[in-house]
């Protein structure tokens, strides 16, 4: 049984990843596809617009076949902590492949950049610490530096080149045997505004439905079993997810913390604790904190994982901890479908680390930071829609038949 | 110039405490009033119900002449530490008497307890202990115990006189040069539930006011002044302050810490740490939190104030500095009138600790943790409320003119 592995945050799944899901089994040729996907917390640093199983959800009713979470200590990351957390997964879950979404759509380009930076690695840090020195950001200082080096190939501006360069870095540096693939996406910004058509971004329709709610122009992007899951998840929790809600916690948490406090918390680096303080006092959004933090240092995603470390008290410790074990702590199991649990059930002798399945079995230690992770998340609703949400922790994966799926 | 001082917390000033005043002035013939007032948490561990500002104009507006801040460090503490705060610092802006009010209204009573507890403390101590261990509560253990050492005279059940004993007893451990006084006071309950005559407890007034708002009902035990600053306040925060508005912050800072942060926390001893963590799960509100913690061992009180120092942070080290000095760490000057400046004039060349009177200047280390219990107190209200209110602590003193002061 042949197993093929995405990298993903579906926040929330729409037409672009059933593409995915579709070409991936095209390409791969394999029987079951398996999604490593983000749980409460984002990879840019942002609350997920619902949570991880309702997410889940959607995603097995619109082709996945099994979900698993990427551990908060590798979600909430730079992409080369997080492509190392998600490739390790999906190793150990026993993918053959692994196959990712470009603008180019060839797989050349990425395992010759990935050489080339591995020659040039000290080249290139020196040129980019030389850029940042002279006052420019961090993303132009690292544009540069790729020229400078001889990468040409990819478009480094693009968050998904730089993503799918750190799946193939993350693969060859750990020697893993996995396949390399990727497929062209087909819209055009990951950061694209509006919605155009049957195909927008997850930025667009999170957009659309944070301000006007779930209008047609947002379900034209959606399968219809996302815009159930959104509706579901809007009736139990009575709204979406977004960063201004956590905005008092978080500004409660930073105003009950000294400096020295603050610095050890993972992404409070180089002085920011300072900042920090200062810009509190000030502060009177989430949005108009970030303006006031932000520098051409430090771009917003950067701050931006550091306010979700600050909100959950993930401290270095913490981080350090967990990332220098050889491997992913654990899998846990989100949920899964027929194929899927056949997939799994064939896995399950071979497997090095455990699989979580219900917070009451086999917890490692670590998962401790997932469950603060979703506690913190869910934080912003009322005592008893916490409550009752919370309990998902504790009642195993979810598991969808797909002939019926979509009768739900 | 005669100065008599009164440990007070004003939430808020009422008729009693116009009483107080004028009986205080009469029993020492001072020519001066200082209160020392709690600022944003009072002693049984709540919030006030308006900030210090406001409960400082309607003091001075009804009669006090200077109004000096309890630091946190003390104010939020068990009666002892709580006396040993307000003495220190009426002793240290130099008053040569004290007086509190009490149920008995004679001094002599409350000299000779604490003359009998100073033989007596270790079988004190062994009494209650030992009823501790039979499983009776620890009010019940303390009452037996005094009357076991031969204390009848006093009713130590009421709380107005375990504090009126605690200040005796402080200023004889310290051996301070301050007269005790003690005046009768004119209704029978602390925590009398409602409001029967012009003369109400500040809980009836509080229940009131926060049930149903400035009705006749609460006005009629409340001078015009206290009635005009509760209706600024209103319309500065929006609100009054309760508990229960604090609830979201307790529950969601207690989330993200393990039971070794937990246990850092003044107040958090025996294990409370993790019986702090499972009734974090399914809490629902301040008040179910409490009553799910409470047992015979930890009254309501010691758990609110507990509750208090989780929330802002306050941790067994810093309570241990500050209270280890040999004396209070500063004298924050809130208000005064014409009378109190004068006062205050002549006694500033003696002063042995500095005066804080705009948080710009003389700022000693340990102010720290007031500004952050007020940071705290604020963080409910709308950002934009919450910046505004907080520059009062950078304006300096209140400071009001006797013969104009009405026509605030």
């Amino acid at each position: 049984m042949k197993a093929c592995g995405l990298v993903v945050e579906y926040n929330p799944f729409h037409h672009g990843h059933i593409h995915h899901i579709q070409s991936a089994r095209k390409v791969s040729d394999a029987d079951c596809i398996v999604a490593i996907m983000s749980g409460s917390f984002l990879q840019r640093g942002e609350p997920a617009i619902m949570d991880k199983f309702h997410r889940t959800r959607a995603a097995l009713r619109a082709g996945a076949d099994l979900v698993l979470e990427l551990p908060y200590i590798y979600a909430v990351q730079s992409s080369a902590l997080f492509a190392k957390g998600a490739v390790r997964s999906l190793h150990e879950i026993g993918v053959q492949s692994l196959c990712f979404g470009s603008e180019l759509g060839r797989i050349d380009p990425f395992i010759q950049t990935v050489e080339i930076l591995q020659s040039t690695q000290t080249t290139y840090d020196t040129i980019v610490k030389a850029y940042l020195d002279k006052g420019l950001s961090y993303p132009q200082a690292s544009e540069r530096a790729y020229h400078a080096v001889g990468i040409d190939d990819i478009d480094m501006t693009q968050p998904n080149n730089i993503l799918g360069l750190s799946y193939v870095q993350a693969m060859k540096q750990a020697q893993l045997p996995i396949e390399a693939l990727t497929i062209k996406r087909i819209h055009n910004h990951y950061h694209d505004d509006a919605i155009h058509t049957a195909i927008a971004s997850a930025t667009s329709i999170r957009k659309e439905l944070l301000l006007n709610g779930l209008t047609n122009r947002a379900k034209q992007s959606l399968p219809k079993s996302t815009a159930e899951e959104l509706l579901q998840y809007a009736h139990l929790a009575n709204q979406w997810h977004h960063w201004e809600a956590y905005f008092p916690f978080l500004h409660y948490k930073v105003m009950t913390m000294d400096t020295q406090q603050l610095a050890t918390i993972h992404g409070v680096d180089e002085g920011l604790e300072h900042r920090l303080i200062q810009t509190s006092k000030k502060a009177t959004s989430f949005y108009d904190w970030i303006n006031r933090m932000k520098t051409k240092r430090y771009t917003q995603t950067r701050l931006q994982r550091m306010f979700v470390h600050i909100l959950t008290n993930t401290t270095k410790t913490d981080v350090h901890q967990a990332i220098s074990q050889a491997t992913v702590p654990y899998l846990r199991l989100l949920g899964m479908n027929t194929t899927g649990r056949e997939f799994l059930h064939k896995q399950k002798k071979q497997l090095n680390v455990p699989i979580v399945t219900n917070r009451k079995k086999n917890i490692p230690a670590s998962f401790e930071l997932d469950e603060r992770a979703t506690n913190v998340y869910y934080s912003i609703l009322t005592p008893d829609r916490q409550q009752s949400l919370r309990k998902q922790e504790f009642t195993g994966p979810i598991i969808i038949n797909d002939s019926t799926s979509e009768a739900w």
